[in-house]
């Protein structure tokens, strides 16, 4: 019961919970890249420019940061997940699943919030580094138990 | 049986049919972009570079808006796969899993027509915005269902 | 049996290796970008700058190489896994199911070898059309037992 896809499953139900926050997360970026391209009129396809003043450009060093930070929780939020459920299938030890989880997704939320705000580094480096050894260490648990 | 991962189970069937042909559809602007690189003869590698006259430049104006509609794809699509298999099993009412599940795909395949096409304004923003909104749907009903 | 999400089904763990081998790929493919932005100097945020004589530019033609393979990983590795997953639930024959994820992921890692190291083509576009084949072939599976 413990290695199966269902919400009776503790770990499973965590690991919908921290998932699905990591998505929400990435998917605000949507949002925060919206309000700056409103806010500061640059859009990237002719037909947006539909306020007087808006111009189409690549370079707008706001936009871009957040467009980058996107980016980062794409490369990095997805792996966790797709290996995440991999990884509940192998029957992992609930305190050390919710450990993961939990690591994963504080780290992702901090590594936003440095991203957006600046942070001088490692800041933002460290919580890209630590979020990425989680999704490893998850990944090594599902190659062991994995078939060749 | 409503809430299991098997093609028994007619919400996981229909979530299949409905998440490949969003899959399929983001695949297939790997396919456009390659067929317009090779007729506007813009590439991106030095090596691309086999029939006389074309340029490894990186502002074509047709190919950048096709690999943002890509772009835009892979960040909308690949949530709505990961939030979604979780949803299914939380065993949802068919009839309106059901309605997210092609809500969410007739959007992007419109989203799609609208970028591609450079349609005015609100069509791309819209269709945008209610996939968005399908996804935070499914998303809110797996966090009630998950575990802190 | 076969076609359950538990490592006691052969096709399943079989997956779950593959796919996690092909995410592991496309995570390195960071840490390659980090190699190299501190070995070029040159960094995407200002705060990245803690050496002297690290600039921050955006056109550095071997960041960027990297960056356009990893961004071809996400755009073929991300659906093999989602439609993977997929298509492990229709309970494919084993032989079958095995050959298209060595293929993939056989794939893939040549990809990598062919754009990091600018092998001429078609050793690159080859390796990426099999991949994407390989996916198609098995969302049609998919979608031949999903439901509309």
């Amino acid at each position: 019961m413990a290695s199966t896809l269902t919400f009776d499953n503790p770990v499973f139900a965590q690991f919908a919970f921290y998932g699905t926050v990591c998505v929400f997360k990435t998917m605000v970026m949507s949002l925060i890249t919206i309000k700056q391209r409103l806010s500061r009129k640059v859009v990237a396809n002719m037909e947006d420019r539909l306020v007087k003043g808006q111009t189409t450009i690549f370079n707008d060093v706001v936009v871009e940061r957040t467009r980058r930070c996107h980016q980062n929780d794409v490369e990095n939020v997805i792996p966790f997940i797709l290996v995440g459920v991999l990884y509940v299938l192998t029957g992992p030890d609930p305190w050390w699943a919710a450990f993961h989880f939990r690591l994963f997704t504080g780290c992702r939320i901090c590594h936003t919030i440095a991203y957006l705000f600046a942070i001088p580094q490692p800041a933002r480096a460290s919580m890209f580094g630590i979020g990425w050894l989680t999704v490893v260490s998850m990944g090594v648990s599902v190659l062991m138990r994995g078939k060749f």
